[in-house]
């Protein structure tokens, strides 16, 4: 039905609606307050605003920092007085100060308002030079000692303008000292300034008000801190005794001025009565704070976020939109992106294909950025220390028919070609576990079967290759749609676990470096560690061999050396080795704290934002280079960073490339399918889930996904890899979230006070490609990289690792267990889901977690990915303990298209559910852009159920319903009201 | 003269201003709204507050951060209309609920606001029983699942009361719910509730209002979730349909009920109007936040301090007090408190004593607390390691004349005593730096003039004891007036970075274990270190000392026999020593992190409040437990604190008493007063400036200083020591203030949200004698001790000088220079002086710290303590390069009789300079608590200028004008406010 307005919002969205094309200019608001500086009279800066309040400290001569602007209830009804009372001037033809002035002072004489004889002193007053907080103080001083003088009798009091100084004392065209002025860069290009002035003078009994809009936004000299245009003027001069009574009224003006609804309402403002009904509105949307609750001398800082004009004003709309409802509601966002039927030939990677394509260019310019060379760094580190861990492993596991060597090349080749032409190109292909441990049982098979283990693994390689084909045409990545928080944080914080729990078992290096516990230094002539020869008798076949024995010193040999030729190792230090251990922890540690500290550094106070965040973003770079030089420093024979420098087979036997037929029977040429299906599943589930992690909402991905594409790539890979004899590959999680957390943006903060915004991920094939080219030339860096010790590589894992388990709501719910409720940080699914089901759900997360745990620590491994299906199972359990109101708030639930349907069944039914937790802001963030950039009239965003696009992938295209408080809460407002209003005024003003 | 009053506030000056004597009770206010859950209506908590808002978050099942509750215009609005229309029932007779019910409606009834056939229908209603919060959700549910089936028919509306239930569901006594409930531990003893019931029905078609005050404040069975008897009700039932409207009038009222001001009014309200007056004045205070630039849903965290009520309700009264400015206003706090006639003989000692005696008995019952027994354990560890490490140089600088044993008895004795009988027992008595570099010069001296060291030692004790006992009867210490931060800070500084880079130097232990750093583990069979005998030739002389030495299994002894017997050391491991030194670093600096995160654990989320002040608490004491029981771990032979273990001079050949006579020629009586002046100048410095700091007032200290007193006993203790032969004892600023930060109290905050605040320090004596006296036992305790190895209390040091840098506002100014102006924290004095100055005035210290450190590295060391006289003599010069302005807020200043004077004149010439920067709170509080605690009436507090006494000592009962913000801003709200508000209210009222 149609609600009651209040006639000023019925005013305001008259003049509102009327012509929405031209978006108003951003408002800069400088507030000038009259000074009797050294017996002059000057207009001196005391406040500005952008969008938060900037004010001038008066003796620390400096800005403060940027706040929001309290007011006072009273200044702001007395604002209110002012407009009604004042002469409002709209759009005059302005084109100097003196002729606005002039135009001012006069409509002030032909209203009554003021006695024409005071025209020359209230003229002289407003064309009074304005000094600006940027001016250096120490050149004014010197300046006016001068003037002062000469002007000595006009100290005090205004006395008679003609005497000393010309009517107009502010200059005509902008000073050097505005077009310099940094601060030009915090306003938007198309700003307009408002100038408030507000003065005390001798000669008024009663204040002199006035607003005006100038027709043009016209440069007015020096009367504006920047050189931009003015637009609006606001002046207020009054008898002495109230300063601080007008200073809150300036403040009030300015304020509204920069307040999104106003700044519009007064710039198309047609009469008084329509700014009257903009501070109405103002007033009645203003946020109050009991006095006896909040001291008013607290300076607040801006929020993360405040409310959107765009939410603002649709409040006034209200009743057109209640009735589109109905009709347009359904169908916004829903049909128009729909997925394709699913089950068309290829369908999915046909789309993948098409929707990367339009962005290819962009993926290589949108990678030239300082960043990139910091996360290239980074990546490329945490790749070839994992690819010679891995390398090393593989080779013990495979007696070295895949090693360091291989490891190196396959890493090269795999992560360049994924990352040409892969769908997701911040995934980071690597080596993993689960492959590892295949690879060893199948060399195993081999050798106690006497099969040929390079071509078996070929012969698995392109079954496996073959079998991800089947899955990309079937459109089988559909299933990552079965896939919700509880299972995409389980997988990703085991792998942390894993990845942190290696680095440190690594670490722990007492196993090659044991510590002489007992060791006293008084003592040290009793520790020795000496060769001695082998009895002739015992070493009577080897000393054939070597055939030099006899005739060694022994006691000159080294350790190796000495049990290379059978010496025997005698004395108490043999087993010892100083300092190795403890230098290598203090390596790792310090290597891991400083990064942290590093990375921190980004939210300290000291130096300039720009330079904090290149620190930040050089962190690990940082960290490495200093603790390598720590290392050389003190030349201890730490483990280093050994990369082969020769392009060649680790093992000489074998070539590059694996021949497929010859050395086994046929029939295992078609067996090998059966453990390929092992190896495809296992690269499907680690790939895609690692992909969806990757693609989640919160890292704002733009560029959309492509896991059917990314799964083609990686089973071509398989086959290349195979013929190579190179070890397979497939996304690694953790070093893929460190490549995302390198590369997020956020947004240079514009408006003073604003606060930064996360935007996004700098998406590009650039960095991965680059990681991988470098890894591929390290043969050539070995130089180099021969300095890096070992522990330092390590102690970046474990950052890797801890900070890739960081922004995990998994993660965060466990840390609630050691919290009481009433320190818990204000979660929105805290607010919705009680305590002990939360409890309840992580605990159930982390039993499986423990679980899994504990089955790759046994063979079972290899069925590791298989047990992800598990979680899958494990979450569909859930759906009986926990009702969907918890499930939705614990665990994102993706809707398909029957729930869809519900969904919007059950919001025109008002139960207002909320869909997707914590994202309510972002919804409406994005649903504020979507309107932005749409060439829908503003109307159509009063939908009662509101379609949001979602960036996960061709299954995220889904809607959420918008959480209704708004709805309800304008209904409600715009109600009562106004209903009230008279009966409550009206005795409010009896006093 | 008389300025406008509102008819509000002369209202409420009248009301409030009338029988000040009572205070009124706080309230508790609790607001509950309507539900139908499962088909019965039953109120339910929704919110409640103390001081600031808890909400019940709906889903959670919990409650709410406390917050502070923002508001709406339109609910006060609102609120103001309920209250005109709404029934009033002051003084309501009231014994249960149903009869209060049934004189609510039946004054309603007569009112002619409703109809009386409603009245059966709105009794059931306000007699459903309410549920609270506490209870358990899982209880209600199962019994709502019994009561549902048999009520199904009432599900969704309301329909006949007298169907099934009875008309009375609420008990008439508290439930044991209500009884155990936690919470009440929160609310104030004397503390009263008031209800707020929201709640929609059908039945209605305008809203019910009625606010209730009862004549007794009464418990009404159930109603409340505490057993808190009710005072004030407050009912909104309306028709369907506007339920945030109503939620949120009711958090207007509940708001206004728990405002200290309004809660005053509401208790002493006559009729409506006193009400609506009420609300009237808190609209005039309320804090407006605009809405562009806040977002509503936003819950603001409680301030850290809020105006106090007093403050505010002085603004109604400001008119008679303005006329007492003149009369009463310079004498209040400034002539009772004076200082007596400074040059009366030994007045200090005399006033000292006196005002000592009457804290002696809570100086010992004050000590029992859990918190001392961590003080102890810290401040004992510091004592021995600083005994042992004095001792141990003092050893090596006086032939062991004093050694380690000397050492720890004197500490003992001193402190002992000093605990005992001294003026202010927070300080902690210890060798200094000074002292130790002149003993070293002494014993020099005395060497090489065959001059008897002991006897001369002596004698410069007691002539310096005779004269620091000159200093006490002349007052002398009244020369600590002239220290202002700028000298006490730097002194503290200084001392804390010496007490930094001695920890640190001691640590690098490079020295006595160096690293092999070129050190190769395969050639581990290289490396040894062998005893070669002597060349028989070389060594002749020495064989026939030793006699055995050709008996010797060489190779058999250790290195230091090896060394004893004249053997050499051969082989490239001899000056190693394996991860000793490494292993000291990790302790050293292990002990060091883990102290200052357990202490800022304190602050973190994790467990509750109580463990993490016990963890914090005991941080230190935690940490070496943590690292000792890591060094016993790894077995190695790191340095350990070795405490002497027999009671006995460590030199056999002197004992424990020093004979005066015999040794020197008599000269050297006298002429030792000449050394023994350095010595005076030197203690009385060290020790007046550490007293000075201990005694700053942040540290709230409340029983008073005792500079002569202090002075006196560390003079005898002089004497005493050197009779004994022991070192001498001064105040040692980095421990006594190690242990006042030890024993820094904490308000528990009592309203949920009210931030704890710092009370002060535990004051007493009882840690002190205790540290003394366990030092003293150490003999004993060596066996226990022997385990701790150094470089752990060699953290705990770094520690120490760390934290003592903490707070000191010249280490802040530092940290300005590394930051940009706009990232720097809002300190007062950055508002008020130029950032160029404050800069200037930082570089000015640090060259001052800088030359003294020169200094102190140079044999200058010894007139250190002159030095420090420098510091004043250069603060005195910056009175020329600084404005007093400037250094009123960069230093504190501390003014004499003349200062004094010339401010007040200042304060009346209403130039408002703040003497006291920073503190313009802190003087605020301490004048609201010595007014509450005063019997002077409320009106005196109005005094133009306000005295606060600071405790600094005697000369720190001084004033402080106060900074007249205030007095400007009541003016002139008071005058403009009610001129305009015809006028604004009028225009409003016409929408």
């Amino acid at each position: 039905g149609v609600h009651l307005l209040s006639p000023a919002a019925e005013r305001l969205r008259h003049i509102l609606g009327e012509d929405d094309s031209t978006p108003t200019p951003t408002l800069f608001t400088e507030m000038d307050t009259l000074q009797h500086e050294g017996g002059e009279l000057e207009w001196k800066e005391s406040a500005r605003w952008v969008k938060f309040e900037e004010k001038v400290e008066e003796g620390g001569e400096r800005w403060s920092k940027p706040h929001v602007s309290t007011l006072t209830l009273h200044s702001l009804f007395e604002l209110r007085t002012c407009l009604q009372t004042g002469s409002i001037l709209l759009d005059l033809e302005g084109y100097s100060l003196p002729q606005i002035v002039d135009d001012i002072v006069d409509r002030q004489i032909a209203d009554g308002l003021i006695p024409p004889d005071l025209k020359e002193k209230i003229s002289f007053v407003l064309l009074r030079k304005h000094r600006h907080q940027t001016k250096k103080p120490i050149h004014r001083s010197l300046a006016d000692i001068g003037k002062s003088s000469n002007a000595a009798s006009m100290c005090g009091s205004f006395t008679d303008p003609a005497q000393s100084r010309s009517m107009n004392d502010i200059s005509d065209t902008p000073s050097t000292d505005q077009l310099k002025n940094k601060f030009m860069k915090k306003i938007p290009r198309d700003a307009e300034a408002s100038n408030v002035l507000i003065g005390e003078v001798d000669f008024l009994e009663k204040p002199f008000v006035s607003f005006v809009r100038l027709a043009q936004a016209t440069t007015l000299g020096g009367l504006t801190e920047v050189p931009v245009p003015t637009r609006f003027l606001f002046i207020l001069l009054g008898p002495h005794g109230k300063t601080k009574s007008y200073n809150e009224i300036g403040r009030a003006i300015a304020t509204l001025m920069v307040d999104d609804l106003f700044s519009d309402v007064a710039y198309k403002a047609r009469d008084r009565d329509d700014l009257i009904a903009g501070v109405d509105e103002f007033l009645d949307e203003v946020i109050v704070l009991p006095p006896g609750e909040w001291d008013p001398k607290i300076r607040i800082e801006p929020p993360k976020k405040v409310p959107s004009a765009e939410m603002r004003k649709s409040v006034l709309n209200l009743n057109e939109l209640g009735q589109m409802n109905g009709s347009a509601g359904g169908a916004a966002g829903g049909e128009d992106e729909e997925l394709p039927a699913p089950h068309e030939f290829a369908g999915g990677l046909w789309l993948d294909i098409k929707r990367k394509i339009p962005w290819y260019c962009s993926d290589i310019y949108d990678g030239f950025h300082i960043q990139s060379i910091s996360a290239v760094l980074f990546i490329y580190l945490g790749c070839i220390t994992n690819a010679i861990t891995f390398g090393g492993l593989l080779g013990d596991a495979t007696d070295n028919y895949q090693g360091v060597m291989e490891s190196f090349l396959g890493t090269a080749l795999a992560g360049t070609v994924f990352c040409v032409f892969g769908g997701q190109p911040l995934i980071i292909l690597s080596s993993t576990g689960p492959i590892l441990i295949f690879e060893k049982l199948l060399y195993e098979f081999s050798k106690s079967n006497d099969i040929d283990y390079m071509e078996l693994r070929l012969w698995i390689g392109l079954h496996s290759c073959l079998q991800c084909f089947l899955l990309v045409v079937s459109d089988a990545s559909y299933i990552i749609k079965y896939m919700t928080r509880f299972t995409e944080e389980g997988f990703s914080s085991l792998i942390s676990f894993i990845f942190i729990s290696d680095a440190i078992k690594k670490m722990v290096a007492w196993k090659y470096y044991p510590i002489n516990r007992g060791f006293k230094p008084d003592y040290i002539t009793a520790y020795k560690c000496e060769c001695i020869a082998p009895d002739q008798g015992e070493s009577s076949d080897r000393s054939k061999e070597t055939g030099k024995q006899s005739y060694l010193d022994w006691s000159q040999l080294s350790k190796k050396e000495c049990v290379k030729y059978g010496g025997a190792l005698v004395g108490n230090s043999c087993k010892y080795v100083p300092d190795l251990a403890l230098m290598s922890f203090i390596l790792f540690f310090g290597t891991y704290s400083m990064t942290v500290s590093l990375k921190k550094f980004k939210f300290s106070r000291y130096f300039p934002t720009k330079l904090r965040k290149l620190i930040s973003d050089f962190s690990i770079f940082m960290s490495i280079m200093s603790f390598v030089g720590l290392d050389m420093l003190m030349g201890l024979d730490t483990p280093k960073l050994i990369v082969p420098t020769e392009f060649k087979p680790t093992r000489s036997d074998r070539g590059w490339l694996v021949m497929p037929f010859g050395k086994n029977p046929w029939w295992w040429y078609l067996a090998s399918s059966v453990p390929a299906l092992l190896v495809t599943i296992l690269i499907f589930m680690d790939q895609q889930i690692s992909a969806v992690i990757v693609n989640r909402k919160e890292n704002k991905l733009k560029k959309g996904c492509g896991y059917h594409l990314d799964l083609f790539w990686v089973g071509v890979l398989m086959a290349v890899c195979s013929f190579m004899g190179l070890p397979w590959y497939v996304a690694a999680t953790v070093i893929s979230i460190a490549h995302i957390d390198s590369l997020k943006m956020e947004s240079e903060s514009s408006a003073p006070g604003e606060q930064p915004q996360f935007l996004g991920v700098r998406e590009q094939r650039l960095t991965g490609i680059l990681v991988f080219v470098l890894t591929g030339l390290s043969v050539f860096l070995a130089p180099v990289l021969q300095f890096i010790p070992m522990p330092v590589l390590y102690g970046v894992f474990l950052y890797m690792g801890v900070a890739s388990l960081s922004g995990i709501q998994f993660w965060e719910r466990i840390k609630l267990y050691l919290m009481p409720a009433k320190h818990q940080p204000d979660f929105s699914f805290l607010r919705h889901v009680p305590l002990r089901r939360v409890h309840l759900f992580t605990l159930v997360q982390i039993v499986c977690l423990a679980v899994l745990w504990i089955l790759k620590s046994t063979f079972l491994a290899i069925i590791f990915p298989v047990m992800i299906l598990g979680l899958l199972v494990v979450r569909k359990l859930l759906d009986l303990i926990f009702s969907q109101h918890d499930l939705a708030w614990l665990d994102d639930i993706l809707p398909d298209k029957d729930k869809k349907k519900k969904e919007d069944d059950k919001t025109k039914k008002k139960e207002r559910k909320a869909v997707e937790p914590e994202s309510d802001e972002e919804v409406r963030e994005i649903w504020t852009n979507m309107k932005l950039n749409s060439s829908l009239p503003s109307t159509h965003t009063q939908t009662r159920i509101l379609f949001s696009p979602k960036f996960i992938n061709d299954k995220c295209i889904y809607v959420a319903p918008f959480k209704a408080e708004l709805q309800s809460c304008k209904q409600n407002n715009n109600e009562s009201k106004y209903n009230l209003k008279n009966n409550i005024l009206q005795e409010y003003n009896k006093n």
